[in-house]
């Protein structure tokens, strides 16, 4: 089989080197910040997911003595169990990853089953710093590779929750809706709200929501169409997090979009996603998950972002930015007799930061000496 | 479920930076001697593997498709696929990974079945010069993270399978002769040699394979031994690998054991193994597979090594070596209306290397201060 399954890949030299390079830039972000890096296990006992995620996203399997395991879907349910069993006592805590994991029925880019997260998650704290610190280290991160042109849109899905808690739906229903409203259909929207009979304030509220998007301003007009005790308290807090984001002058990158549910359905509250223009899909989705780690038997509040390093290379690529140090490719050639000092050499030179590559003169024949940038001829 | 799956660990963040620190040692050493990184997926079809590998050492599951995959027993085996299939061309061609892999039924330290190798391949050559390469590159890379007391075991599977060839065994017989080798289990070793009514030179040479380890002169007395052209090649050639790294000034690191045989069998030629003083089993092993990149298509000869990393940490813990920089942390304590100065100051000390939390007066409260090199305090 000299062929790959569907949803995996070879990472070449060149494209690797990429790759890894904004890798190692999303990392240093994430320790400057103080966020210390950790690493669960690729796979882990299916159950640990499948609270979560839909079984059918899994890659689940067998061990000999009958277990289920599966490929982790996502790091921070893995970061859950271990706070939650390993880690608990001194808090707040700031951990981060670059890991892949693995979704069989949610590809991303390139229908890619097998992709890289770099992420942070900040335990412990259930403030508008922490939403407003984990907002500007995603900002911090796609800022260090390099890619511009991006926006973060937050949410709140305590807003979804709260709007429709009133309405007495179906769950189907709901789910409905939620998917109207991640289309932005504002059409089937009406429809819905005409179906279902919803009158009044709520409706023109609900009919509005997909249209809530932009500056601060529609923190302001969402509070003009349903002026609920509940509701003010959502958007106080979004208002308070967008001066911090202020205060560290990142007001540019920041737009609202009330409108917005998320996928995962661990978020409890602020949610955001960050868009590069031209790119249709988010580079990275994050929020508030408080009720996660009670899973595990641990009831902490926590906030936190996976940036995906494939679609950051997308974002660097059609910017045609190269971000790859160019390194100095040395050849020595030697006579045989010279083969010591030309290992000398070589390491001297290696460490300089060079890479060196050393062959007798017979061997070096059969080298393509254009591929390189300095050779030396270490003859008599 | 709280609890992890048998072979797979958590490895926090004091122990994954120590690994990872290892790891960019490795890999700084590999890039420098001009192998290039690469990364092949975690899983493909299962039929690359179990060429190679027992079925039963495969994590084995079914996409929706009813393919068979398997989670990667090594990586060897996936470059030797994609040089066949997507590098051929240029060679001398060299690559290098860092990636974990996952047996079943073959664990290591801490009888651990996910475990991280890194390794290095050269490929497109069958000279001295390059095997003499690889086994100076695994010796720069255990010198590189401070390992000491390190041996190199030098052998050749050629040794063995030409003792063997002449004896007309069965394979079961040739399988239990090769266990009894492996554990230089002389006495039953000498039962076979009564049993089989093996006799003279062959006979003798045989029974004191299992003895021949050692310095040079087990070369020399393996000729004496059991002198036919086939076996003089053999000793010939590592003769002058031992050469070329005594001109590298490593033949402190070198020894030979001629009763070496390795389980993985794809070897074809010369194969090592690195022994660190106090740890029972090898922390790196290697060598020549010219007949690997065959069975994906294209006849090319090759040669490498893989070093364990968790064995490389256990190496380091052994000797109480602390190979991570300590990084200095700085806790910006700031009044609400600093909050913009607070930030830029941050950023500048992250500028300059320092990991840096900032936190208001009212939330600071809650943050363990002894934790930190360095407290800033922006009142007034």
């Amino acid at each position: 089989m000299i062929y790959l399954p569907d949803g995996v890949q070879d990472f070449l030299p060149e494209e690797y080197k990429f790759k890894r390079k904004i890798e190692e830039k999303f990392r240093e972000v994430f320790i400057k910040f103080g966020y210390q890096e950790i690493m669960p296990p690729t796979f882990e006992y299916s159950d640990n997911f499948s609270v979560l995620f839909d079984e059918n996203n899994l890659y689940r399997f067998f061990d000999k003595k009958g277990n289920i395991l599966a490929l982790r879907p996502d790091v921070t349910t893995q970061i859950a169990r271990i706070v939650s069993t390993k880690l608990k006592g001194s808090f707040p805590l700031k951990l981060c990853y670059v890991a892949n994991v693995y979704r069989y029925d949610d590809p991303q880019v390139g229908k890619m089953r097998e992709f890289t997260q770099a992420g942070i998650e900040l335990i412990g704290t259930n403030h508008e710093e922490s939403d407003a610190e984990i907002i500007a280290v995603a900002i911090e991160a796609l800022k260090s590779v390099g890619i511009e042109d991006f926006k973060v849109d937050v949410g709140q899905v305590e807003f979804f929750k709260r709007v429709v808690e009133d309405l007495e739906l179906q769950n189907e229903e709901i789910n409905l809706l939620r998917e109207f409203l991640q289309q932005k259909n504002q059409s089937s929207i009406e429809e819905f709200i005409k179906d279902k009979g919803i009158r009044g304030k709520k409706a023109e509220f609900l009919s509005e929501l997909p249209l809530l998007f932009g500056g601060e301003e529609v923190l302001k007009r969402a509070k003009e169409l349903y002026d609920t005790p509940k509701l003010g308290e959502t958007i106080d807090y979004l208002e308070r997090v967008y001066k911090i984001l202020k205060d560290f002058g990142m007001e540019e990158y920041i737009s609202f979009d009330l409108g917005m549910v998320q996928n995962l359905n661990y978020y409890t509250g602020i949610i955001f996603r960050c868009f590069v223009k031209g790119i249709g899909y988010a580079i990275c989705t994050g929020g508030r998950y408080d009720g996660l780690l009670g899973i595990f038997g641990e009831h902490i509040p926590a906030t936190g972002f996976a940036i995906s390093v494939e679609r950051s290379m997308l974002a660097l690529q059609k910017q045609k930015k190269d971000i790859v140090d160019k390194s100095w490719r040395v050849l020595i050639k030697y006579k045989e007799n010279l083969r010591s000092n030309a290992y000398k050499k070589a390491t001297l030179l290696r460490d300089e930061g060079k890479i060196v590559e050393m062959y007798s003169y017979e061997k070096a024949k059969h080298v393509d000496e254009n591929s390189f940038d300095e050779i030396i001829d270490m003859g008599e």
